[in-house]
């Protein structure tokens, strides 16, 4: 790094043009390199245990003496069972086949060409995020073996962790002979560094934010490059006429508080009217046993008003499109499908919604119709992940329709190049 | 159409919330609806003929009387020939599969559930595009194979022709009960309509702009939502070290010189300094017949300057970046594969690129290596087209690496979500 840190304009341009350089050789990388420089960076993660806990101790020090709550300390806080479960995240991705190079659909053409398509990496991503330092992990790891570069900017509060985990990934690339400045860390607190990152499309192809709605809003606006995004997820449940009832209430408990602060937890519960009087009072008794509060339509308020301890409180308008993140749910009686479709379509956030029922016309119109990056039968919204979908690790789980939805995972990260294998044809 | 086209923000969100609401209807139609609304379509081309050309007549008209030049003029008439192409095309669209609801990669995953993925389509599309009246038909008909809605803006100087068009399109959706508002056209030559069509996320998934460079780097520098752009196509021929002869200059020749106008037209050549003195002389004579002038490097430009009649220049820098569109072609002997990778991923627009060669290895680092949408082995770069690849049609040829890449068929206006099913799985 020769610009200095106070030319953040000529700084960021450096990690640019070296990230741009970096691609080139990860893209042509031999897949073995790739998967030896994530077994070297596994190693190194368990040998450097104590040199990576010093370094946090920086951060953490630095976060008590700023007053963060306690919850924000501890997701800066490198254990040793974080430490663990990212370098068993690499070497699973090690194990993994590698996306790049696969070459699917080739049909030969009457024209006499043969004509495919192969997996390519996008390039240089910038990952824009905060607090926990292990997704400087999982974001270096999904880089190299989707052979991508990457610019990586995470939060402030962690600059000491970061720095010393991107050095082992750099040490670890540059072991297995590739380049280490596939992976650059960002090493400014200043924040303007995030407005140069999204505005560098001569450098980066693609920025991946992860944060605040604000945080990600602002980004999606501003930048001048493709954004992989995460909104909210305002998931819901529906339960249909005809339905396994135990198995209605098992699935809908846990997408409700199997926990309540990931984004594919149930916000809303949507029941079919003929189902309302067996299930509401069940399904009551059981939040109400966990202190979730209920926000309810006319109906299904004067179903669960009497289940004994239950918090039973009339839903706003507001609470159709509400993104808890807590115990809380919204609750609705609606007319059938067509309702519930209509209802999850205007007031959802097209992340994850899920129907229980054992009618399969409406189950397959409800994974046809409904308007989200996941939709499931019979299943908790719980599953909405890139582990749970066996794609090895998810860098993202994307709200638009645009490239990846859902859970992104290392083919997230590639697009399909056309490949054309001729034998001298001309076009007539 | 109720608002007032003088009040243009009214007029454009009407057109975008009425397609808002047909993109739904759309998403959910069943393929033999949109079968028939694609047959109708056809049909009504054919019967109306007279009717189109008297619409066409006026634009036709109005051009010659602005003072259009003959080729404008041109591709502006709806000849006979150029209404039976587009109906065989709706024909065409109607006998393909339908996208929409394809289920592929289901998974069992270790909890029980089963992971795979739906297509399904992205909504609603914009379309921006000038002259051409045909596009219009081409347009809408993906629209509806799709399952899109799309609101086309055509040029000002095809609007009579487009409207007319665009009734008989309204009328075929409605004929096989499908929305009509599925496609509609823009009926102003108000330019400010392009402003608000690209700004409009609520109501609009992705612009789609067919044109000059210029109005292209427009909209993607102002458009609020992802754009499908196509840029220039600075196509590379590069002739290796271990040719067939005759085949080489069969495809050169044919990559050059079989159009050129079309964005896939050969506007580079590259040949191994070992070939040189065999393949420059020949390939000289026969751009020499044909008139083609070429910009050469000092080493290929010795090697050309005695041809009879060949018009042989001094290439300069900016030759080797250059789209000609024309019959003019740079030159340059390289020393091999390594330089002729990155000379195409410095100097080329990423379209499309050709090697020809017989020798294995290099044809795959070729095919891995060169950073373009298309990459082709003994073949000719005019072969990068939607037709020529199978896609049934095109919509544009995408010079992104987001989303989609290359020609743009009916699977690049989809998208894929993640579907689950399950049997009452829980996450534990």
């Amino acid at each position: 790094m020769t610009a200095s840190i106070h030319d953040l304009n000529a700084y960021m341009a450096e990690l640019g043009a070296a990230a741009r350089r970096a691609a080139t050789a990860m893209a042509a990388a031999p897949t073995a390199a790739k998967n030896a420089a994530l077994l070297a960076l596994a190693r190194r993660l368990r040998a450097q245990g104590p040199a990576l806990q010093a370094a946090n101790a920086k951060d953490l020090d630095a976060a008590v003496a700023a007053g963060l709550d306690a919850p924000m300390v501890d997701r800066l806080r490198l254990t040793p069972k974080v430490l663990e479960t990212v370098a068993e995240g690499c070497e699973q991705l090690a194990a993994m086949a590698d996306p790049v190079g696969e070459i699917t659909g080739v049909k030969r053409r009457p024209s006499g060409i043969s004509v495919g398509q192969m997996r390519v990496p996008l390039g240089v991503f910038g990952m824009i995020y905060e607090s926990r330092p292990n997704v400087t992990i999982e974001a270096a790891s999904l880089a190299i073996k989707s052979g991508n570069a990457c610019i990586l900017r995470g939060g402030s509060e962690a600059l000491q962790s970061n720095l010393v985990l991107a050095a082992l990934v750099r040490n670890a690339l540059a072991e297995a002979g590739l380049p280490a400045d596939a992976v650059q860390m960002v090493n400014t607190t200043d924040r303007a560094a995030v407005g140069h990152l999204i505005t560098m499309p001569e450098f980066v192809d693609v920025i991946i934010p992860r944060g605040g709605k604000g945080l990600i809003e602002r980004i999606s606006r501003e930048a001048k490059v493709p954004v992989i995004k995460h909104l909210d997820g305002n998931c819901h449940v529906y339960v249909d006429a005809e339905i396994d009832l135990e198995q209605a209430l098992a699935v809908a408990d846990n997408a409700k508080t199997h926990k309540y602060s990931p984004c594919n937890a149930a916000e809303s519960l949507l029941v079919h009217e003929r189902q309302a009087a067996a299930f509401l009072p069940r399904i009551g008794a059981i939040f109400a046993a966990k202190g979730v509060e209920m926000r309810c339509c006319g109906i299904s308020r004067r179903m669960l008003v009497d289940v004994p301890g239950a918090k039973v409180v009339a839903a706003t308008e507001a609470d159709w499109s509400e993104e808890y993140l807590a115990p809380i749910i919204s609750i609705k009686v609606v007319t059938g499908l067509d309702e519930a479709i209509s209802h999850i379509n205007r007031y959802g956030s097209h992340h994850t919604d899920a129907i229980l029922t054992t009618n399969h016309p409406n189950a397959m119109r409800f994974l046809r119709e409904v308007d989200s990056a996941s939709v499931m039968i019979n299943a908790s919204t719980r599953f909405a992940d890139g582990f749970e979908y066996g794609l090895g690790a998810e860098i993202g789980i994307s709200t638009d329709k645009f490239h990846a939805r859902g859970p992104v995972g290392l083919e997230g990260l590639t697009s399909l190049k056309w490949v054309v294998l001729g034998q001298g044809e001309v076009r007539g």
